[in-house]
């Protein structure tokens, strides 16, 4: 990866302003219905109702907003994530807290989970790979908090097959979760930290 | 779902012939590659060897294919999944088998799971309802493999949310998978089949 992207993927940790992360969510509810070629930048300027001189300044280009969107919600994942690593230092608590922050943030980012796995191949070879960047970094929180857990003798190794596939368990939610508010997400999010807690618990 | 929909999603469930099979994998490599949009019929006529003539004799439309690329697994899946249910009535052994089985489909089909993820909202909303009812039927066979475990008094009773990340923990592998022979997608099978049967064993 260029040390450039790598510069960019780095920013993209940082938490997104409310005003961009708005922009980002009704582009996406647009992409994820249309699709990205369907879909103008005129468009996305009425249905943010920032018209658009105000959209060209939280965007770029249309090609952007895509990567964006496929960035933000990693970012706040991991966020939010290296968040709860500083402040939950019990390990079940720990997976706990990740688990429900994850269920929360894809519930909420339903339309742009679609279009990242429908228009990925749209980005460039380079932006892809600060994407599988990201999603590196953010596995790295959840390796990071079963290893503490192994260290304080309460769970057992876990390899990273099965630590994939746990969590794939959550992206693939997706597909299927109809979210009806946070609560929901979070309730979700307790039964899946069950699942992990009796993989790795000793 | 129309009667006619639903007697095509049966009949999608008996297994498909090899020529079939093939057909339906080349063009979901070259779908996969290039987009749905991207490939022509005499390109894939070329590819699979048959020319357009003898193509024609397995397909009806490119757009048909695409349907039969997203639901062939699927079918495969059930198919499979039936015959285990059959034979293997030790429900821990089930699990072990059934397991298997979906990483080792999964492993042989990543392109047409990538065709199926990109493209299926290039479907009428009547084809993407029998996809999803073959989805349906699949989990099926699972949530009765459990239940016959509650019966038998091995496992505890799993909720549907439960069943259905369990399940993502599959599905979403086709995206991290790196296919390098049957047996690795088998070890696949046995560690997530023993997650499984942490949280479902009494």
């Amino acid at each position: 990866m260029a040390d450039e992207t790598l510069a960019n993927a780095a920013d993209k940790s940082e938490r997104v302003s409310p005003t961009r992360l708005k922009v980002l969510q009704v582009a996406a509810e647009l992409f994820a219905d249309r699709g990205f070629s369907g879909v103008g930048v005129n468009e996305i300027g009425a249905a943010t109702g920032l018209g658009r001189g105000a959209l060209y300044y939280h965007i770029s280009s249309k090609e952007d907003l895509l990567y964006d969107i496929t960035t933000a919600y990693m970012s706040t994942l991991i966020v939010d994530g290296r968040a709860i690593a500083e402040v939950e230092t019990d390990p079940v608590e720990r997976v706990y807290a990740l688990s429900r922050a994850l269920m929360m943030t894809i519930s909420e980012h339903l339309s742009e989970m679609t279009v990242c796995f429908r228009e990925l191949h749209a980005l460039t070879a380079e932006r892809r790979r600060a994407v599988t960047g990201l999603h590196s970094d953010y596995q790295a929180i959840w390796s990071a908090a079963l290893a503490d857990g192994v260290t304080k003798r309460v769970f057992k190794p876990t390899s990273s097959v099965v630590l994939k596939g746990l969590l794939g368990m959550y992206f693939y939610s997706f597909l299927w979760l109809t979210p009806r508010g946070p609560q929901n997400a979070a309730d979700i999010g307790n039964s899946f930290a069950e699942v992990v807690l009796n993989s790795v618990r000793k």
